[in-house]
């Protein structure tokens, strides 16, 4: 780890340091899923918003698991075209009914309160009440979950059955909140490679109590650096645990120098339900991030979604804005808005899944262990094929009609190796995958065939 | 209107000023259909060809509406590898049977007259008037059409059944035509823009009593300069009414010097029958003209065909040779050789609809208008976005998830706008409605976030 | 023939010098058909292998018919990262079983001995024998081909119906081979054509009794050869017959300086069974031999397969290595491997058919023909259509709307011919066939309208 990478944290776990390749065939995805689904649970009854103690405690947790460094942005501070909001804290919020219940207990659920709520605390009728009140009809025992960022207002969230039942009458109403100068917080994750080129990974912290989006994230993001971090790294990677929108503004507002470092990157969100992995393209569209997470998906087994990039969704956004275009993707399984639990309290620990969640950081693994092994090489006995029989890496050619996929690779290998094409160029055009050509190509390097 | 426009006329209705927008968002289709219709009924009985008194009347009513310019191009004139050809003109034709009876009559239909035939005046036997006369076996009561430019000959068309009635006999012939020194003519109609960059619309005035092809465009054509001529437009408009081929060879011919302002062109042609939209591109195939077309095709909620480009059909032949390659497409509906009617009595006043040309009017007007109001920009705040919803541009980020088209069109705008996207290209790519795309980018200048 | 043919032979038929066209249209299919079977059925019983006299045998009966220059190049010889092996030759090789009688006879089936075989002649018992003895047990009545190349082994092949029924007890065992320095044997031979630049056919001749794969290539270039030496060509064709693999790397090795000369090159191979036409694509992938034998194909009118490069196959392998990257694609029917008989016995006379043969033929001789008279033409009178019909090659444009495919070829020539299409872009772009378009092409240059 180089001057680069100042006031970044790595390992320092003490574990033997194993490849990628090595840690992808030992690790126990079971144990994995259940590690991070462990984490799920942990940080599910936080109130976290943009800013504030919930995002704090939820670093705090993670920083049991990996060492985060944690980040305070002053309110006021600017950041291209925003401004850090104030701070948001909330001690407790509830409604009594007119027989004095609490019908409505913020310890309950954190979505009960609309999020950035002003402080209140009075008796008013139903009628003044309901217009705070957010619901969904149409899903009637459910709590939606509902923001008011840069407004100045107060509501509370409730199922519909529940406040279609409310009686008339006078109501207390207690939201003890504030919203005063202090800070946004965001956690940072920087664990050296070999070289200061950097991938990076962001995840977002601001959602209160919905398990996938986004604790499945900041589940997959922890477990991701937890098993890097006992790696030999060609790339080092910087994890970026952020409040969505203003947390990414304003880490690239505040380190516009890393980003020429920045050679690929993926944002993590709603990594834990049932559903089928998405992957979407970062704004070039075919950067080799997009490749690697292709290829990985497609020769997974298992069905997959691919979307082009659009301006809208998570903190690729401001990653992929034109003035940055950086390499950065974003892995899903299920996206935002086309599950109907989304943003309600449906969203719960049983949304979430260990295996998964398992799933996710495996294929996410199987995509970075091609960017660490990607390169372009050079044949460097270009005219015709060079004698690999007497060499002992092939078989006697007249046996070649068994030729396996492995013999395929060496030919491929030597034939597209001209420099113009990465061995991931290889994989994709021979249909094979990246393991075997990587393979071959470490077999034709160590017999002087091939140079990096 | 400058000094580049010289000898172009334009405006002068006395009508106030409006926008294209304003235009397509108040014209009544319906008014403007039956306005095209009443041309169509007016133009259809004359007896048009490539010259002649027939184009001149021709262009006379049409001047009732616009205020076209009427060329005339000596006989014997060179024009590139041709020559513009005698002047054709009929006064009578008829035939009369053995009674005495007149059985065929120019006055009843112009199509009974071969064009270009030359004069006679003979009494023969049935055997040798059939030599002469034309007929659809296939379609046995529909009249044919035939020329015979650049021949020395004469002929008559009639209805198979009509034929096969004849009796044997002697049969008095008369076409009372000449073909001498002359003139070709063609009409033309410049309207102003802020800018010498020309859109040019050119449509075929040389067939006889046909209503699609090509009555149709020549009313489609009138239509628009009509509409236009009242508004405050980017481009200037030049509208050509041209006898096919040898109309666009002279005035290509002529009119070296102005092709290089054409930046955009359609030709218009058999545009009002009941059947879809289809456009052939431009010989270069991804011209503005050909995006700008497709988007608005692809947008209309009807079905339509687009076709790649071929060196035959109508005069956007000549204005796509290889010497000259303008960007000019074809706008049909039903293509020439594709309806049995085409060539015949059969595409008479029944065939064409006041809807059907008051459809492809809204479509010739719409594509005009993303021509208008296309332009490359460039975000000013290109480094995340820009805080939207401070500005009262955007609702609070925090309903997004109900983010209405126009919301996605600020996103993409921003996105996509680093001088390299037109606004054309950001609707193709969001798949958004080009309108929603330019009031995004007025919006977002309005607030100075983005420049042209 | 000029001096950087130096070496090469040609024609000395005394034929009279016609067209590659006129040969189209005239020679008789079915008699070349059966030529090329009869030089297969000639062939089918020597024992070839990579190296010696079965090799020099089969290129002296090719010399009946063209005049081959044979070349030897010693045992030794270092040709890139390869060496020239040993010369292996065998006179005798049987089985006796204990009784005495032949039960395998090399005499019977040069396939019953694998190539290669060092010497042996020993008695012993059944189950040592059975360690040499190569059957196929899914093919009980099918002898096998295998070859022991590079490795110090003997072996015999037999049908596993055979084998099974063998009995114990002491059988006789020899092959009376020998591998000592000597040669490998290639035969050669240039057709000059007008200019130096090479179309290069390659085929593989060192293959036993196995008649598709591949006295069928061996066939048909011969027949090309044959055919195209009566011929005035623009190309001159450089013929090579090569041991698979050393053989193409030896003459690769040999001739590096002819190499720029390789504007065109196929391999052929398989190209006498009864299944369709495979063209497998140069490592360029759209080269003009590419365009050219799929524009055959594509209008041939029957079933067709055309797949990607792929490193893996014959001798395009080496020619498309990333050293030369030259254009050479392979031309099959049915793939190696992709058919039952594949390497087989059952790879016999039954197998291949003159039809097949003669089919093969005519689609290598048509998209020889489109590279012979391929060429990019300038058209010289580009501003607007020249006027044909004066010139009588154009019946007059008011009867165009029967055009046919060549009215419509004369348009598209002189569309397309800015200098930036050639003919057989033009003809692909057209969807026409490439002999309307070079016959358009051809009557527009005679009337001083076109330039190549």
């Amino acid at each position: 780890m180089g001057r680069t990478l100042c006031g970044a944290h790595s390992r320092g776990y003490g574990l033997s340091v194993i490849s990628i390749v090595e840690l992808i065939n030992n690790v126990s995805l079971d144990k994995v899923g259940r590690e991070m689904y462990r984490l799920v649970s942990e940080l599910y009854p936080i109130c976290r918003s943009i800013t504030g103690e919930g995002v704090r405690q939820t670093l705090e947790i993670i920083k049991k698991r990996i060492p985060l460094v944690t980040h305070e942005v002053p309110t006021g501070t600017k950041v291209f075209d925003w401004t850090v909001p104030k701070e948001w804290n909330i001690k407790d919020a509830y409604i009594k009914n007119p027989k004095g219940e609490k019908i409505v207990d913020l310890k309950k659920s954190s979505l009960h309160v609309v999020s950035y709520s002003l402080p209140i605390h009075r008796v008013m009728r139903l009628n003044e009440l309901r217009e705070h009140v957010f619901t969904m009809a149409d899903r009637p025992d459910w709590i939606p979950y509902r923001t008011a960022y840069f407004k100045e207002a107060w509501g509370f969230c409730m199922s519909h059955k529940q406040m279609m039942a409310l009686e008339e009458g006078e109501y207390e109403v207690l939201i003890d909140s504030s919203l005063e100068e202090g800070h946004l917080t965001y956690g940072e994750l920087v664990i050296g490679g070999r070289t200061s080129d950097e991938v990076l990974i962001s995840t977002h912290v601001c959602h209160p109590s919905l398990c996938n989006d986004n604790l499945s994230g900041i589940a997959l993001a922890t477990g991701l650096a937890h098993y890097l971090a006992t790696l030999t790294l060609r790339y080092s990677y910087r994890f970026l645990f952020l409040p969505s929108t203003i947390g990414s503004i304003t880490w690239l507002s505040q380190n516009e120098r890393t980003l020429p470092r920045i050679q690929h990157g993926l944002v993590l969100a709603c990594v834990g339900d049932s559903g089928k992995t998405t992957y979407k393209r970062s704004r070039r569209g075919n950067a080799e991030i997009d490749k690697a997470v292709v290829h990985v998906l497609r020769h997974s087994g298992a069905e997959f979604d691919v979307i082009d990039f659009v301006p809208y969704g998570y903190d690729e956004r401001q990653f992929c804005s034109p003035g940055f275009n950086l390499p950065v993707g974003c892995l899903m399984r299920t996206p935002h808005g086309c599950y109907p639990e989304y943003h309600t309290s449906a969203d719960g620990l049983n949304f979430v899944q260990p295996a998964a969640l398992a799933d996710s950081f495996s294929k996410c693994l199987s995509a970075l262990s091609v960017l660490e092994r990607n390169a372009a090489y050079v044949n460097l006995n270009p005219k015709c094929e060079p004698q690999l029989g007497r060499r002992g890496i092939f078989r006697s050619y007249s046996e070649r009609s068994n030729g396996a996929d492995n013999e395929m690779a060496l030919l491929w290998v030597l034939n597209l190796s001209d420099g113009n094409h990465s061995l991931l160029d290889i994989a994709e055009r021979s249909g094979l995958k990246f393991d075997v050509i990587r393979n071959a190509a470490d077999l034709l390097t160590e017999h002087g065939l091939l140079k990096q």
